[in-house]
């Protein structure tokens, strides 16, 4: 720092200006995976309710990837907006050494349209994106499940587990991936973090039959999760989809489950909806309900311990702003300070 | 700041990682008009030419406001992104004794995605439509205009009188507004500035009259400047109109005038040229070019004395890149070290 931007910083107090800076590290610090749960449910309820105004998306294209801005605005404990910008460039890693997906949010009050809080976005996506799974388990997973799977061991992976053991409390948890070196290092880390016996495998088909929960968080294009493999009465998270080329689940599978998506207008675009709507395995129709209106009682969650249901899970920016704000409201409760006073 | 986040603070070297920050001083400090005009143009020239893929606009309405995102990407030295969010509640000072207008630009790296800097909106924007505006007076105001006018002397008058003087050296300024209290401020700190007398004004139409060049950024929802007031030969920058119920400048003039846009597309939704094509005054094929097509030298310029030519200025995400990128290589260049790590 030199001296002529040092002054710009500011030690936060009540009230004062400056924008508050959260790294990932501060965002997983700050943000359990219960609060953001809550945060997140509500944003889903708020949508079912028509209380949430529609969120908006921009998208450039870059030469080797692309801008992804995701934007919503949201009332929690006050009017919030969010504003993710991320970067999605598939090749860094082996040529640039970087992470494939970069970027921050900004949060704002949505009354005055003051900057609250510039923060990392990997962080905020990987909690919310688990969150949504949480609170679909919460409500559509057996309660007496016993054994949970979780299939792609990257990124995305330990805040779904994390999460899911808010709500539900398997006593086996088994894990996949291609990468085999990626499903023990997951194992050895999640393991040792929750103090639950964590088993990888390779033989996808017989544990998810041997599941009742089985959460899907990968790159997969092609499916790999088969109606076949699913015995009755599992609850199926499918998280990797979130393209038109991206799929995870058997359009069988979908056809033949109580399915609930977080957006139904999306998960037919980029979900695994639209390949099961593609391939004419099913119509829109045949969609049991939103999150949302499951959350809000506006439409029944599981019924029977037999029924198989399907979370097509494609992410929305009301999720980012909840997930942002409840940072943020920890963070200032926890008296955080580094911030930034942009317009000084 | 206290131990948990100080470690994210980055002395940058080149090379290391972080995100610089860059406050509304540092911004100012920085960039100096010259180097904002020349990114500028440069903008408007690659769009002109077909090289910079369109920008992205995403607009979300709160109670008491909106939520305002431009996005675009453009080449310079390297590729750059930009996102800037912009807050705009018009309530914010009577209520809150906050300005108008808050926000940040995220400026990316187009080949990685990597966040380079977040930065101040207000300063960026100020500097980016005065930049328009002087290379604009560059190609169209006669270069030998000796009396200069800016009409509305709030916050983008500073920035628009410091870019016109890089490019044309008018003897006599004259200062208008409403309030005439806010003329003179204006008049004595950029008189003390610049050095340059500058005279406020309340007769508008005599001012208009004896100017060579009239710029306008107000926040006007009629028109204030006719076709009657403007001599042969005048340019007429009309920067406040930015959306579809503001309007500065008579259709009349506009009919009777050569005139050029920053986008035409834009400018027949938002600017001044929407309210000409509404009242019937003139069709969009009146519409002698986009600055760009001047700047690359695909339209011509000011091509004697007597025409009066007219810049529409709307303001796009293109300005917004260029400006972005300008201060960033200014920041590298001067060592600026002020960063956080996002994804510590």
């Amino acid at each position: 720092m030199n001296d002529g931007t040092v002054s710009n910083f500011t030690n936060l107090r009540a009230g004062a200006a400056g924008t508050l800076l959260l790294s990932r590290s501060d965002v997983e610090r700050l943000l359990t995976p219960d609060a953001c749960m809550a945060a997140v449910e509500e944003a889903f309820r708020q949508h079912a309710l028509g209380k949430a105004p529609p969120p908006g998306i921009l998208s450039l294209h870059a030469k080797d990837g692309g801008f992804h801005i995701k934007a919503a605005i949201l009332t929690l404990d006050r009017p919030y907006f969010a504003a993710k910008t991320n970067a999605n460039f598939p090749q860094n890693g082996p040529r640039h050494g970087l992470p494939t997906i970069q970027g921050v949010v900004v949060l704002c009050d949505a009354v005055t349209g003051q900057p609250l809080a510039v923060m990392d976005s990997m962080s905020i996506t990987a909690l919310r994106t688990a969150a949504a799974t949480a609170a679909a388990a919460k409500y559509l997973a057996r309660t007496d499940s016993r054994a949970a799977l979780i299939s792609g061991c990257g990124d995305q992976a330990p805040a779904q587990l994390r999460a899911l053991l808010g709500v539900r409390c398997p006593a086996r948890i088994y894990a996949y991936d291609q990468d085999a070196e990626k499903a023990l290092m997951f194992a050895a880390a999640l393991g040792a973090e929750t103090g639950l016996p964590i088993t990888t495998v390779s033989d996808l088909a017989r544990a998810v039959a041997e599941s009742d929960i089985v959460i899907t968080c990968t790159t997969a294009r092609g499916y790999f999760i088969t109606r076949e493999m699913v015995q009755p009465g599992t609850f199926v998270a499918g998280v990797g989809a979130d393209n038109e080329n991206k799929q995870e689940l058997d359009p069988a599978l979908l056809a033949a489950s109580k399915l609930v998506t977080d957006l139904t207008e999306q998960c037919a675009v980029i979900g695994d909806l639209h390949h099961a709507l593609a391939a004419g395995a099913m119509t829109r129709s045949g969609v049991h309900a939103e999150l949302g209106e499951i959350v809000a009682g506006l439409k029944p969650a599981r019924t029977t311990e037999e029924e198989t249901i399907i979370f097509d899970s494609t992410g929305t920016a009301l999720q980012d702003v909840a997930a942002a704000a409840a940072v943020y409201g920890r963070a200032v409760e926890g008296g955080e300070r580094t911030a930034f006073s942009f317009n000084a």
